[in-house]
């Protein structure tokens, strides 16, 4: 639906978290292209970045026939699996006490990280299951190093069904740390794996060649939208739009403050609207002052700050120059004009971080789109 | 419990959010005396700052004989219903065509705040309900302006049940605008108002004096264990304890790079630890490479830095001074000795957000302590 859509007066006070599973659909497909021969495989951790994993699966799974995922722990696993029968469901940080009757109940693959975990892993081994293991290459976060793969028996080396690792510069395509990455990851996987299928990169890897997407990729970020190559153009469509409703319209006189500890002052005569979502939604308190809210009237699309601080539910913008806004009008605060990458550089972060915050409660209406 | 006690090996992979029910009692009855004899009332918007507001308001109901309660949204007002009958809810952000439905079902207050919201409520009044109007003072955010006041008939102005208004600037005991923003109110509820119950201050007007108390306190961060009077020590229990399991110890040797965008390089030999909590957790990303984390580790408590990038399901520290840490550990980033708001200081954020985003998920395991 365009945003463009005029109506008459509506009071309404929700904000809105809108989905557009046709266009996630679109970027995951773009990708497979991307990465082919690569497998592809689907990263719904966070609880799909917040978007809701087992909606995000089973749209993957029925719509592109993408039959494995990545979750970071073994609740998420749960979650997605009755959407998603017979698919493989990765779980990234590994198996413990407080996850193995998860593991077995849905039959999860653990990702295992360190020595410890492994031994673990060997006390509770789950039939039918085999363990996928983690090496490091430069990241220096989880995953076994050299001193510990040279521990493993024969017949330890022998229990894993793929070996993966992790970039930490990908978003730069000529960062040193990629080829020293990837090298570093082929030495020793072929070196204590030889023959077994391994994966390196998720989507900001994606983009750097067929050597850097291994037997398969694990496609998360871009495929929510979000450009993982920022040193080019963004090729994906935009898939979430956040937009919240004018609670009231009102002067602010020269002179007067706006929002706590008055950060903000009036240096002429403004017209202000209230709009009904704050950090509490999880519009990044950042923004304060710095951010922007778009308003579409009378079929023009108008840019407007964020004035103050951004508070738990509303926010305060200058909308002097909208002759015909009213209230009831809905601001965009993420969507095409305005992408997650545009938001999470104005505050200050990333768009990972801002799309992990976002639609985390129940006071969105969530409206997901497809076909 | 004490962070002391010390076990065996044990692997677990989610981080705990422990919440403290006894200790948010204890604020909450502290806080009543303070503001004694004005009415005290609980704000559990979102979602109790993502602590389950289902959970408080039944023990502030319960345990504090609480009978007032704030939610933003009137959906937030349904979750909490139940567990307190007989109880009022009232809904700050008011009513609209998209919560209509749930005011009538749940016999929610709106809080109203605009000559448009107001039109809206008398062509959908609900038997019983007397709605509260806010009227602005000083913020410049949501509230009646003394010019829209002198639209409404005698008739309008008696259908209220409670004249609201919001502090900016409460942190700030000497701040000008609290002087100011309690004369308007005075101003403009006497001369509108006469005789109708007011409220004008939250957790942080508490402490400003019996004239901010008016009638009515609508108590909420200071509850969940927030400074919000910094000019002074806090006078509040920590509410909140936030851990998670060490899944990693390993070496990092001299020269090597930690975490994305490689933005921390070990000056020395370092010995790290691989925690399993991140930003997808509500771990702000700006603490990366300047949060910290605690371990209690042979009945000391040690303070170790979070370095490199946080990312969303981990984050590394620098543990390279505690000698006898091991994986299974818990690293601790809120407790009693780095409270939510030391975090936030650390975070370049407010105690507010942070607490807001803690929590907001299904991977934490959650403890309830009460009696």
């Amino acid at each position: 639906m365009s945003i463009f859509t005029r109506t008459n007066l509506h009071i309404n006070t929700r904000p809105v978290l809108e989905i557009n599973l046709n266009k996630l659909l679109n970027n995951y497909k773009m990708l497979c292209e991307v990465i082919a021969p690569a497998t592809p495989s689907a990263v719904v951790k966070d609880d799909a970045y917040g978007l809701d994993a087992a909606v995000v699966a089973k749209t993957l799974y029925e719509g592109a026939n993408c039959y494995d995922f990545w979750v970071a722990h073994a609740v998420e696993g749960a979650k997605i699996a009755p959407q998603i029968p017979g698919a493989q469901i990765n779980v990234l940080q590994g198996i413990g006490e407080d996850s193995l009757e998860l593991f077995e109940q849905y039959q999860l693959t653990p990702v295992i990280s360190s020595p410890e975990m492994f031994e673990f892993w060997k006390k509770h081994q789950i039939s039918g299951i085999r363990p996928i293991i983690q090496i490091e290459s430069g990241l220096n976060r989880l995953g076994f190093r050299e001193a510990d793969l040279q521990k493993l028996s024969r017949a330890d080396l022998k229990m894993f069904s793929m070996v993966i690792s992790h970039l930490a510069c990908a978003d730069e395509k000529d960062h040193f740390m990629n080829e020293y990455q990837l090298n570093t990851f082929n030495r020793l996987r072929h070196k204590y794996f030889a023959g077994l299928p391994a994966s390196l990169s998720a989507s900001d890897g994606a983009f750097l060649g067929a050597d850097f997407c291994c037997n398969m990729v694990r496609l998360g970020a871009a495929m929510y939208g979000i450009n993982t190559a920022p040193y080019r153009q963004n090729q994906m469509e935009n898939v979430v739009t956040v937009k919240a409703p004018v609670l009231q319209i009102t002067d602010l006189p020269k002179g007067q403050f706006v929002g706590y500890s008055a950060t903000y002052r009036a240096a002429t005569n403004r017209k202000i609207a209230i709009v009904s979502i704050g950090y509490g939604d999880g519009l990044p308190r950042s923004l304060s002052n710095v951010g922007k809210v778009f308003f579409a009237v009378k079929n023009k699309l108008h840019e407007a700050r964020i004035i103050g601080r951004v508070s738990m539910d509303n926010v305060i913008c200058d909308v002097t120059d909208i002759e015909q806004i009213k209230v009831g009008d809905y601001g965009y605060f993420v969507f095409d004009g305005y992408t997650l990458d545009d938001v999470a550089r104005d505050a200050s972060t990333i768009s990972y971080e801002l799309l992990s915050r976002l639609g985390k409660n129940t006071r969105f209406v969530r409206n997901y789109i497809l076909k």
